[in-house]
């Protein structure tokens, strides 16, 4: 079978090394010009004139990105079967129709409103009580497009940095840690769920997950699968899907999701039976779903603008190494670091003893962590 | 790193499947024209006319099979770095400088004897008593071109039937199992070895590999570090280098060697910390080597001839399919199954599960199963 994959970056990259031991083929479809994926067959289409052709050479098509115009991949599942399905593309898209969507779905969320102008802006901040978070509505990632108000007085300001004449205003939600969970649904509608992993950020950008989750009590893995197969089957997706949520002395509170396999779950690749990139090949290509159970624990490092010094780590016995072959550049991401472990207090000492050949890694923190 | 593989099946398949995540990008060149690695750029040249323009596009050379001409070997070796070195192909592929070799490091051999006649072949089975295996001396492979001789007066019709002018008589080994050690050395001559695996063959093709090799004792794979170790320091071998051994009541006998990857080291891919593919890919890099610890316990099931119910297979929890992308054709490798668990028990009777989908698998023997 051959898959056509939207998009050619490392997440590309990684489904298609998961996907040719199970007899597929791959070919990228790249919008931007600047392929990474480096394996497979690449056609780069700056103009939009070779998706006939791409199409032709396919026989399903997935991507690994959430920006796809959703009139394009609606055009292209109107020739091939497109997973996961357009419809998840347009909500994820539109933060307004994925709160609207979660909450329908029971699925908490921090309290939001719509401001369409500075004073609407302002008289949300006020309604819901600063700090709040405003986002544009569409077109926002990677923490782009986004202000915090400590006071409704900021709220002009923040208007015109965000300059997007409709936004989302979220009050700000008091978590203990970031969490996520990722899920597959097979076409026939069998579900699994990974366990959810531990993620901390810095500037922006995910640093370190831990999986399964330290301290994570048993009903609050359940309560993340409820939320997230109450997604998979109203949209009746399929594929993989991560939800990011928050971890709340009230329980989980859902951030947003993502259409896709994760950097989240990279950890799966040697720490689950089943990696998130074959389960996601399986489901697109119409297989069972593979064991999602863990492989000891867990923590994934990611390789942030710098490589730093692989041979160092390539001498850690317990660290596999996976790069995505693209040049240095302040917060790009190179590639990660599969840390495994039998207990977390070993995890915690490898993970920092590997954390120090990579300049650019924030100290290590986590629930698992003194508080500093 | 741009790394060179002469030949382009499922072994260079692999080797760049593990070598991506690396950063290695790979070019095959194919000499007999049906390349099936599926990935990565692939140069047939059936008239030898492009092996500049291949050399042009790598920084080093390996190889996946080992019947490459030595000759070629040496050329390519005075442009770029070929892993491992000619000489190890010049061992392997003349089975009287092999059993030398292994006699001069104290290898234990069965005892052998050269024939260059149908005379001199009748009395070779005299002298070490029969039964005895005759060989081509070079150029045969995958139990082709070898003749058993039960008593002295076949030697005229294995001398014609196997039709060539030098033969090496070996005198028939009395075997409780068939074993192999893979080893790798790294360019800085840093050793590791993998747990032996017990191997199991049916009509001359490998059909189970359990590793590591169960009712081991230490001392036996102490005593194969020690052969195999003897080869990777006298040959200054650079990658994975393969022993195949007889065990036997007074200890291991050497059978022969592979300078490569081998089909026998295939569970190492979720069943070690780093699989064999990764180990060679890395010492051929210059790299520092990887963990070669077992995950567990593993038996390799190859996929011989036709493909069988893969679906059924893809809905074990412990099951892990790799498949080549290649036509069905009786005898053909097509592709492997590695299983995995935590105890000899279960692994029987998963193995055995999983075999009943595959047609064309002889009854799972082994060590572990009640001789019948």
């Amino acid at each position: 079978m051959r898959i056509g994959v939207l998009g050619a970056g490392q997440l590309g990259r990684m489904l298609a090394l998961a996907g040719y031991p199970l007899a597929k083929t791959f070919v990228f479809y790249d919008m931007s010009g600047s392929p990474s994926a480096g394996l497979g067959e690449v056609i780069i289409d700056r103009e939009g004139q070779y998706l006939d052709d791409f199409l032709s050479r396919v026989d399903r098509v997935t991507y690994e990105f959430e920006h796809l115009p959703v009139d394009v991949a609606e055009k292209i599942a109107t020739h091939k079967p497109v997973h996961p399905c357009p419809r998840a593309l347009q909500v994820c898209q539109n933060r307004e129709a994925e709160k609207t969507l979660f909450g329908e779905l029971g699925i908490p969320t921090p309290e939001w409103k719509i401001a369409e102008s500075a004073a609407s802006l302002k008289a949300a901040a006020e309604e819901l009580g600063c700090p709040v978070v405003a986002k544009s509505n569409t077109e926002g990632y990677d923490g782009k497009g986004q202000a915090v108000l400590k006071s409704p007085e900021e709220a002009e300001a923040a208007w015109a940095s965000i300059g997007h004449p409709r936004l989302i205003v979220e009050k700000f939600v008091d978590f203990h840690r970031e969490v996520s969970i990722i899920a597959v649904r097979a076409e026939d509608g069998e579900l699994a769920f990974y366990p959810m992993a531990e993620n901390t950020h810095h500037e922006g950008i995910l640093r370190y997950s831990i999986a399964p989750a330290p301290k994570l009590e048993k009903h609050v893995q359940e309560d993340a699968e409820r939320y997230i197969k109450a997604l998979l089957n109203e949209l009746d997706y399929v594929g993989v899907l991560t939800l990011e949520l928050f971890e709340t002395t009230d329980g989980l509170v859902a951030n947003e999701m993502a259409p896709r396999v994760h950097n989240s779950g990279h950890w799966t690749i040697e720490g689950a039976m089943t990696s998130q990139f074959e389960n996601h090949i399986r489901a697109v290509s119409g297989h069972p779903l593979g064991n999602v159970a863990p492989r000891g624990l867990s923590c994934m490092i990611n390789i942030i603008g710098e490589h730093g010094d692989i041979e160092r780590i390539l001498e850690l016995p317990y660290a596999h190494v996976h790069l995505y072959n693209k040049g240095e550049r302040p917060g790009r991401k190179l590639g990660h670091v599969n840390i495994l472990a039998d207990s977390y207090e070993e995890l915690v000492w490898r993970v920092k003893n590997c954390a120090q050949f990579l300049p650019g890694s924030p100290e290590f923190k986590s629930s698992l962590t003194p508080k500093g």
